[in-house]
């Protein structure tokens, strides 16, 4: 006899993981795997965060931190963001990840029956945090036209009594694209106008190609920004993230993270010390040239075979892409790959409700000589399966 | 213009950190302060822990692992257990800290409304997490008479038809004391009968002083146990914990630990797998002994001086007292303590609404020789005190 809790029954495992699951279950039958559904950089932790991880343990930095954060990185965090968007370090939260953050903005925002307005398609997890608090998600279907993200227009549109917060995430996953300056400000002011709150995801703000997109953080302090140490800079395992928040948040945000984390990983925060050093931007930024580069490859590649990718995205390491000409039901159309051609992608069931079964994720968190083995596969499986 | 959601008018701060700032800042100012207000142990993490972690991190182990830990890590902690009490290592949840493993509790079971019965005095974020889900913490009041410990009587005293669970601690903070293995039977039965869920906080309970205590695992496989790697293994910054839940919620809680957290910080739990080695048990017996040893001296030499603690604590290190016969105001008794003899203590405000203002937790967390200047000094100060 299992009693769970209501929200239990929104709250839906990614499917990715079904396929990640599989995968790896092929591969213990000696199958080779082609891997384009990972959320997660393919390089281990860069050497000299490492290392500082490592030295902060030898030298037996293992009790709790304070729960808003090592003072230190707390400032080189602030330090990070240029000029106009620099917060006073007062204002930033370290996290147990960006999981951390989020949980954080959510429960000291969101009441019973509140909304929250994001992009549909857009990050599972989002809705989930949202769901865990008792408010509701309210996703608003966003196509090429916006570049899959929100506008200030759609925000409007979208309004209703019940809106708390409106959450961007700028890159995005799964579409990789970016909300234009001009119209971010826009969002702030809109949101602004209509009493709300604006939460801003930047979690993959180091990882932009082009032009470089300057945090929200430029245009107001009266935003939550959510970012994370684990896709720029390389360090997912460790679960460290951060939090800019309005000041006058930032005690009811203490009080929380008191209760619920007591603090983030004390190896981890000292290691991401490490990480803002001017000596580690160098390999960080190599990192973030090949990411380009892959996805310079993988997007060509992909609308050569077919696949609709009418934005082109400029951050993140992912690609959205509509594949109606191939199928009408992309879960199956991910599993037939997976099984037939042993190429792992991500199905756009785990993305919202919006056209979820024509579209699917590839991720370029893999070597550019096995993106072009998956590329040959997915070619060959398509050959095969048209008539 | 802020907006807070309304749990937050629920969700306090540790008023310890209110004294632990104050000592900081009159450390500053040059003055010693004896500090027997932290819960944390002094010793930093064993040596061999801290080489496994290093190691792990020279291996390049810097990526996520899966939601409910590594499965090394899962297995090891099942084994940890002894006989009858040995869960299938797929019951095993890995989390960050037991924080983590609270709040997947919490967030499977409690719906708004729901109530969780628990022992006041009793640790602080406890009640704030059933909060965090808009479930209610119904405090028992407890006292000497029962340890400071429900019992299965109280149990059946307090059920309403909202209760959907029972938390009890064992060892208890502040109390440090443990509820006896028949009258933990007792409550299992009585939890189920009553058709509730029973929790067990366990994080103490490799911090046992006198004969040897058996986990809740022996008497029920129906039941949540939270543990953690933070008190008896001396690993409280790496925010390593665990879970040990019924088999029919172990798919809910990795659907919610996916959402939520993602992974527990994949050093820390590569670390884990050494702290439960044979070979580095003799180091945490060994700091075991020592806080037997300083809970003999502190627990003497308090209620020679007149602080009333009826119930020898037999786990953790606190000690719980009763200081009626120095004042009415614990918290106004702490500060003053603190302002004018240096030792910081908590007051009893932070564990609950039974009696705070005639209680103060002293920790034992520091060595003998401190604990000793320590109660110098709270003799003088009460010298100079009273009347």
């Amino acid at each position: 006899m299992q009693h769970l809790a209501a929200r239990m029954a929104e709250i839906s495992a990614f499917h990715v993981m079904d396929i990640l699951a599989r995968a790896r279950e092929l591969e213990r039958q000696g199958r080779d795997i082609v891997h384009m559904e990972i959320g997660e950089p393919d390089f281990p932790t860069a050497l000299p965060i490492v290392e500082a991880g490592m030295a902060s343990l030898r030298e037996g930095r293992t009790h709790y931190t304070p729960a808003l954060g090592l003072p230190e990185l707390r400032a080189a965090i602030a330090s990070a963001y240029d000029g106009m968007a620099r917060p006073d370090p007062e204002r930033v939260v370290v996290t147990p990840g960006a999981s951390g953050a989020l949980m954080l903005v959510f429960g000291v925002l969101i009441n019973p029956g509140d909304e929250v307005l994001m992009a549909d398609p857009g990050y599972p997890c989002n809705r989930h945090f949202v769901r865990l608090f008792e408010g509701r998600a309210r996703l608003v279907p966003t196509g090429a036209e916006t570049s899959y993200q929100l506008t200030a227009a759609l925000v409007r549109q979208y309004w209703t009594p019940r809106t708390r917060a409106v959450l961007v995430s700028s890159p995005s996953n799964p579409a990789g694209t970016v909300v234009p300056d001009a119209e971010l400000a826009s969002i702030v002011a809109t949101v602004r106008e209509l009493g709300g709150t604006l939460i801003v995801d930047e979690i993959y703000h180091g990882l932009i190609y082009g032009d470089p997109v300057r945090s929200v953080l430029a245009h107001a302090s009266d935003v939550f920004v959510v970012n994370s140490f684990s896709k720029y800079y390389g360090m997912t395992g460790w679960r460290i993230g951060w939090l800019v928040a309005p000041d006058t948040y930032v005690e009811a945000i203490d009080r929380l993270a008191q209760n619920i984390f007591l603090a983030a990983s004390t190896p981890g925060q000292h290691a991401a010390i490490a990480a803002l050093r001017p000596d580690v931007r160098s390999e960080l930024e190599r990192r973030r040239a090949e990411f380009e580069a892959r996805r310079d490859y993988l997007l060509a590649a992909l609308r050569g075979l077919g696949f609709e990718i009418p934005v082109i995205p400029s951050g993140a390491f992912y690609l959205y892409a509509n594949c109606r000409a191939f199928t009408q039901d992309s879960d199956r159309f991910a599993r037939d790959l997976l099984e037939q051609a042993g190429v792992a992608i991500t199905p756009g069931l785990d993305f919202g409700v919006n056209a979820p079964a024509q579209h699917v994720r590839f991720s370029y968190t893999t070597t550019r000589a096995r993106l072009e083995e998956g590329v040959r596969r997915i070619a060959g499986f398509l050959a095969r399966s048209q008539p």
